[in-house]
């Protein structure tokens, strides 16, 4: 069995540690997409110890922080799934009126085509780095 | 504007203390669905002060221990979303390779139809209700 999430990065890679890394989604209608995953193979977070929970989550938290400042969605989703790629890893998508699927969770039909979107999102890419560079 | 998650408990209630509670959600194909409700009207998680955070998420993953204890469910999905109801909640979800939309998200297209429940999950209430208490 090999899970992409060992062999990979899972995404663009913007940040990582020695637990955990942050990666960014190429989503069309979705702008700041982001992945928080856990570097080993485990599939649920009450398989990990109390403070690597604790320490996952206040990334998954910067990240959001770091979206909300950056992008002001209307709203945040987080979601742990991991039915398909049984190795933890956080979903943190910004949402916003007219996005694909809004108001709608993003796994459902589409409510309307993506608009364009910035070619490049370097601006936060860089700024979602500095600010977990300082966790 | 009212709020159904500040008029209502959102649920079969199963504990609560004063900043959250968890109910029990009714969902064909679902057993076991439970969410994590903060009482307070606050949209996303950032929006919580670090301890309350800490202390919330310290009820999802007790509720999902319990569930895994209690079910042993394949997975476990966790999401906070509330793009219609702003109000901060957390699905916690046991999922099993029959139920009606796995291996995908609940929120997609249904795979197949959902087979009978267990009319009651009172042992699994009450067990859950009791971890809770040891909070």
């Amino acid at each position: 069995m090999t899970c992409e999430l060992c062999e990979g990065d899972g995404g663009e890679l913007i940040w990582r540690n020695e637990e955990c890394r942050v990666v960014c989604v190429t989503e069309p209608g979705y702008p700041g997409y982001c992945r928080v995953i856990w570097n080993a193979h485990v599939a649920e977070m009450t398989d990990l110890a109390d403070g690597e929970r604790e320490r996952l989550m206040r990334v998954v938290f910067a990240v959001e922080a770091g979206l909300r400042a950056l992008l002001r969605p209307e709203k945040i989703n987080l979601a742990s799934l991991g039915n398909l790629v049984p190795h933890l890893h956080w979903h943190v998508i910004p949402r916003f009126p007219g996005d694909p699927h809004f108001p709608s969770p993003i796994w459902g039909a589409r409510q309307r085509e993506p608009g364009p979107m910035l070619s490049d999102h370097g601006i936060v890419k860089k700024a979602l780095a500095q600010r977990l560079g300082r966790l």
